[in-house]
């Protein structure tokens, strides 16, 4: 394997890759340097969050091992990496003006095991020295999704604060012109490129719908999106409409920082957790009439804030329509070969495209094969192919009936990414048990279930419990999760 | 004057403008609209607010006189017009994934008397039948300025939904390319115009600092733009960050509405007003330790939530380097000649980014004078001379001392642009003494200014006092705005 140093140097030549001399070659740099100005490409990544640098670590994986690597630029909105992962008390426009990327918020703690998201060539037991409890709070996530790049150089090929505002798709050169602003110094420039990896997220942009009444409420509406402080809200009733993830998320954690009743508004089912009796679920809300909320069973009740757990958009402006990956949130969006290949030019990726059981494993995964693609590794069939390989894909994805067949189909997917790459095998089968049993513990007692621990498939570890339980631990930092002593007081 | 259907007619034919044949003309109208076909020129007009509407109007002005118009195609991001004065609940992102425009709130009464921004071509009388009061709410003022070109046919003109994502320069052809977004159709699409229009406002994308210790402040932190409903603030204690007319209209609202202390917290000056006992000025924030907040006087004190009201940027994300307006917020900003032609290239102009005491009457002249270089009825001197007038402009409101000093810069300017076009004479001097008196009236009594009435320099009226005094009138509906009983009861 290829020391740090003469990687980093291999990847901090501006345009060119530039191997050394060895000393006993004559001295030809200068036609060296010709030819393979002309065979290196040159790679755009959009966005410097888990998708992005797991792009971003792929190609480090094959420079590790010395080969040649394309050139990449990572174009980064934000001042810093980690995407979502990267927690700001920012809401609606940042300070350049952009949308803020971010829907994280305080007190955010895995609602997933860690076990289920470990990436196979870096494990938890590596980044923190030893095993630590299943399910970490954002800071611990953040330092291992970054760690695992820290010193790797890879930070140098990011653009930070440099949102994309256009991609263009030249056909006579078969080239894209990526067209990007630079906020510090308010400068518009565009660049070639010969592949664009779209890794901008689509848990970012709010799908935020109107209720009749809404003009006239008095109080906060907000999107989980803008949601960031529990506090906030305590002592209130808070709705949250929807029955998903954040709605789940965000009313537990209004009620563990003091909320006074917790309102789950559904469209479909109701969740139908075991909740406290400070919690309800009612049909879809009709409209607010002054602070009373109005249901579809004709009830109503009285509400102080209303949060939209409605879900989130795939939304890239920067694209043009025939770039475009227009979807639902979904566990097979269309158009894309092997979930990250656009059919229609397959000179564009995606990555992370997907509704997530896996996450940064899948995304590495998709990451390893995007990259084999681009060196070469691995030949893309003709169109046709991709197509009818993409809609079996989907037509499997449709018959899953229940979360346990969706988790067998993510795996399935993951594994077969993973077949056609050097990306370490994991152990998908363990990974996919462990999903079923997060599944079940949250059936069993949803407001404790993340005292729960579990496996490592990496390294057969079990995890240790955390110190406290979740629902007395208020202290999210990185310092009180790894303390070896309970949390004695409220934060 | 031509009657609304003939002018409307010769409006809504797509590229051309059509002129209706009259009997005894012989049929030559293929040849005629060959050639208007080749003069007419195309004009994007960004943003149907009150500068897009005024710009609107200036051309349906010229139409209603018998003057052949160009072509005007005017794209806006939102659902309606009106700009900020078009109420949203919504805050962050809309529902296009688009950043909100709006930075009106609920309870919102003009902060000036109604006096002196009345349009000079359709009084306010005129619009509600009679003389009402000096400080109206925001939805009568929504419907005065919308009610002025309710039935002109010019909304046929608005591509509503319709954000613009670019502009670029021909330099050969001497155009614009303009790429805009159908939000709906989710479409990208691009289209040549003569002319560019920018009347985007810069009162939509805010400035937000940071300031240490919001990563851990409990409670909300809100920018002005994201302020919608005081109710949210009943009974805490609010912190505005700022000396200017959010600060002072946020605080005041959210004291009205019940929040129990209201702190200042200003970087410059204080602002000084006789503010009741439960106001407090203090100097600039230096850090938030948990909710306590910490001044640069070493003072220190609990808060609840803090709004940012810091300003506002001019943002034009869709403008290339060249085209972009870049500056503060003031009362002649650079670059521009009369305040509206982009020097470095005259094809382009901006409509209202100055600083503001005039508004919806400058934003006419500005829109009048505008139109009259278009249709070639202005011809703008040389680059040297445009640039020489544009600095002494700007030394002389450098040199402006005093708000009195400001108000009269600013009316000279008002003055200027009216001298060179058909906009109707307003008695400019009458409406500085009463920005004057306004000053004064706000000094006396902060709290109660609302209160007092003006006469219109138009129809010589003076204005009703209103049935209900500001700080009892808890209903900003125009219906209860209208009605001629006082309020007894909080809506």
């Amino acid at each position: 394997m290829a020391s740090r140093s003469a990687w980093a140097h291999r990847w901090r030549g501006s345009r060119l890759t530039i191997r050394r001399k060895p000393e006993s070659e004559p001295d030809l740099s200068f036609n060296f340097v010709s030819v393979v100005k002309i065979m290196v490409k040159r790679i755009a990544i959009i966005g410097a969050g888990a998708s992005g640098l797991a792009a971003l670590r792929a190609f480090e994986a094959a420079g590790r091992k010395g080969e040649e690597v394309p050139e990449i630029v990572c174009f980064e909105k934000q001042s810093d990496w980690g995407g979502l992962w990267n927690y700001s008390w920012r809401t609606g426009l940042d300070e350049y003006g952009e949308p803020v990327h971010g829907s994280m918020y305080r007190f955010l703690w895995s609602n997933g095991p860690k076990e289920c998201l470990e990436f196979a060539d870096y494990s938890f037991e590596r980044h923190f020295g030893r095993p630590i409890p299943s399910y970490p709070p954002r800071a611990v996530l953040y330092d291992y999704i970054t760690g695992r790049i820290r010193d790797s150089g890879l930070r140098d090929h990011i653009r930070f604060r440099s949102p994309v505002r256009a991609v263009q798709w030249n056909a006579g050169d078969g080239n894209f012109t990526v067209t990007v602003e630079n906020l510090v110094e308010r400068h518009v420039y565009s660049e070639i490129f010969d592949h664009v990896i779209v890794a901008s997220g689509h848990f970012s942009v709010p799908n935020v719908p109107a209720f009749a009444g809404f003009d006239s409420f008095p109080g906060r509406i907000l999107h989980a999106h803008d949601f960031r402080d529990a506090n906030e809200f305590a002592g209130k009733t808070v709705m949250m409409i929807g029955s998903s993830y954040s709605a789940e998320d965000i009313g537990t954690q209004c009620y563990k920082y003091g909320a006074k009743r917790i309102i789950f508004s559904h469209r479909g089912k109701p969740m139908g957790f075991k909740w406290p009796d400070a919690f309800e679920e009612r049909p879809l809300l009709v409209e607010t009439k002054g602070n009373v909320a109005v249901f579809a069973d004709g009830t109503s009740t009285q509400v102080d804030a209303i949060v939209l757990c409605t879900g989130y958009m795939h939304h890239f402006p920067f694209l043009p329509d025939e770039l475009r990956l227009k979807t639902r949130n979904r566990l097979y969006p269309g158009g894309l070969y092997k979930g990250v290949c656009w059919i229609d030019n397959p000179a564009l990726f995606y990555v992370g495209m997907q509704d997530q059981y896996y996450t940064f494993n899948m995304f590495d995964a998709q990451a390893w094969y995007i990259r084999d693609v681009i060196m070469g590794r691995i030949a893309l069939p003709d169109d046709t192919a991709m197509c009818r390989d993409s809609r079996d894909w989907m037509a499997k994805e449709e018959a899953a009936e229940t979360a346990y067949d969706e988790i067998d189909f993510q795996t399935a997917y993951v594994g077969d990414l993973i077949a056609n790459t050097d990306y370490p095998d994991f152990n998908l089968a363990h990974v996919a048990e462990t999903f079923k049993a997060w599944k079940h513990d949250k059936v069993d007692d949803i407001m404790n279930y993340r005292d729960q621990s579990y496996v490592s498939g990496l390294t057969g570890a079990l995890a240790p419990p955390h110190h406290t339980p979740w629902m007395r631990a208020f202290d999210d930092s990185m310092e009180a999760f790894l303390a070896n002593e309970p949390e004695t007081k409220r934060a």
